[in-house]
């Protein structure tokens, strides 16, 4: 299967993928999933968020076991963040089928639309639309870097906006979700084991700031005219990263618009968006406040999700099932903690990372270690159907 | 003639034009130049490098008197930098022919080809291919934010990449170059002064500063393990500013580019340009040597241009053509700067800018002045066409 879909949306210059949510790369994703799902004879549907659902079984009967991950990518990302769960979660199926089992309960591998916002700039756009998470309102006016929106774009796809929104049907088939993920940092190293379990999710968010300035010529604009916001922007980001230190969370500027972004123009406006996280809330509100007041920016919250602490019984069961496997928190978002968050039973599964790199194309993963994975997940699948 | 293109490559959010090198909204400005062209019966001309001649009699007879600017813009620039020049010529060579008068000496409009340099990051690419200032296999090589070199872009176009370079024809059918441009700044404001004419440019150059990192996930690297590369750029911005107060010049980052761009990754890699200008060239080489030094980044030349004091004879007869207009120097680059340190007898006529703002959708001359400049202009062709 890996094969099949390691050149999609790769650059050939640097290696790294370039996936973003409904471009023509998604799209072709979106479409080998179909394909998976029809090879195995499992019925595929895509919900009105534009997130896709294989079963085995049917759902409707009884809510199922879903595993699963997402498809697009950071950019320049790495080709195991998200794909390796829905590549596994095939994988896991086959050998469960392989063994013969037939699960008392439906068995759903689902596969996440926008996980990333590397395109509209808010993550997880398909789980928190499906969960009501996400204002459809909202979702639908966000623009990407060509001032599409993602209402322009969903059409172009041949989606509905219209549609979008709280999905109760689809959200009574999940039973539970394992998302299996590989890991983005290094503990399981540390640890000496190819997998783990999530015990929580950190509470994180993203804020766009907006330093608003004056355009004008490089050359022929004086210094003492100019309102220059490059020079606000810059001295945000050494606070911020001071900020964080004095706080104990991380805090990055990871992304920035400059506009108009010619080499003699001083920019009208720099957009720049703050990723901040941390093991406690107070300390990524207080950095926030901090850096609002300080850079003296228009800011907006573009995403923030509290701490997740996933389901304990249920975690537990997934460590025992996965052979004992380390229970670790991570400061990373997932689809799992959206759903997780909004009442559905969630865990996660970790595959080791041997650098701890991620969203860059030096990301990876031994085959080994992603054999474990799948190893590990038809353990806990098989024990979570099994009545 | 205004009318015709105000709307071409014009973004209608911002009013700001979107006019890089070769775009379609670039291809549209040369069709235009060529139906202006033809409708007045001139010898239209593409030359080697894809600057664009209209001719009024056969420079190969004797080399003529040219006027022109250029049709690019930079990203959401103003309407009036670069084409408000090849507007007027136009509007000249009708207000000349309505006089009757036969010109001793052929008479040629010009435009450049990507002046701003939006694109590939080095302006007035045409005239200085044209005049050997820029290497041709540098130029071929350039590429552009999606990865397409110049020589992949003008293949596109249909131009051949393999001809560009120094021009000795078309060199020669020049005898003297004028170009009208609306002003940067706000002297002839002060001065209370329609039009005006340049006796120098300042020294200017650009300057890309590659601050390498490593790009990682946001959430899950600790601070300690980042190698991130917005800090250092950062603080590069702020002394930038610190060191032009210094020195009496003017420093400039404008434009930016992050890679990979995402909120959530630490990026690997933030590239940004330097433009800096001032009346003293030891001051501007000083401030780059230090920024250089300091920056820790990989820093590679994009263009550099020496003062350009223009032809003292010309500027005279040109200033009194104009009826005494004021002489005033500018920081701007222009291609008639490139063709002056050419060799190419060259001046220039600048038009009243009520704010002074360029490079911007707020660049703006009122209309009157518009006409005082084309009055100008041609009494100037007038004078230098006579003998």
């Amino acid at each position: 299967m890996w094969g099949a879909i390691e050149h999609l949306g790769r650059d050939g210059r640097t290696r790294g993928y370039l996936r973003d949510a409904w471009s023509p790369a998604d799209l072709e994703l979106r479409r080998w999933f179909g394909q998976e799902a029809a090879r195995r004879g499992l019925d595929l549907r895509e919900d009105r968020n534009g997130n896709l659902w294989a079963w085995w079984g049917d759902p409707s009967v009884r809510p199922g076991v879903v595993t699963g991950s997402h498809l697009d990518s950071v950019r320049q990302g790495g080709a195991f963040d998200g794909p390796l769960g829905v590549v596994s979660a095939f994988a896991a199926l086959d050998l469960l089928r392989a063994r013969d089992l037939r699960p008392a309960r439906p068995l759903g591998i689902a596969c996440f639309s926008d996980e990333e916002g590397a395109r509209f700039g808010v993550p997880c756009v398909g789980s928190r639309l499906l969960t009501g998470i996400l204002d459809p309102d909202r979702a639908r006016a966000l623009t990407d870097d060509e001032g599409d929106s993602l209402a322009e774009v969903l059409r172009g796809a041949g989606r509905d906006p219209g549609a979008l929104g709280r999905d109760e049907e689809t959200l009574r088939h999940v039973g539970v979700f394992v998302e299996l993920h590989v890991e983005q940092g290094k503990d399981l190293v540390h640890r000496d084991a190819p997998v783990g379990v999530a015990s929580a999710i950190w509470p994180h968010g993203r804020w766009r700031f907006d330093f608003h300035g004056q355009a004008n010529h490089a050359g022929t604009t004086r210094l003492a005219d100019r309102d220059d916001p490059m020079l606000p922007f810059a001295r945000t980001v050494l606070h911020a990263r001071q900020a964080a230190e004095r706080g104990g969370v991380v805090a990055t500027f990871g992304r920035t618009r400059v506009s108009p972004n010619n080499a003699n123009a001083v920019p009208g406006l720099v957009s720049a968006w703050l990723d901040a996280r941390g093991g406690d809330e107070d300390a990524v509100r207080t950095l926030v406040a901090e850096l609002t007041e300080f850079s003296g920016a228009e800011v907006t919250v573009e995403s923030w999700t509290p701490v997740v602490d996933f389901d304990a019984v249920l975690r537990e069961r997934v460590a025992a099932a996965a052979g004992g496997a380390p229970v670790l928190p991570t400061g990373a978002g997932h689809d799992a903690g959206i759903l997780a968050s909004a009442g559905v039973p969630s865990a996660m599964v970790f595959v080791r990372n041997p650098t701890g790199i991620s969203h860059s194309p030096d990301e990876h993963a031994e085959t080994a270690d992603c054999h474990t994975g799948v190893a590990v997940l038809a353990a806990v699948l098989e024990d979570l159907c099994a009545s």
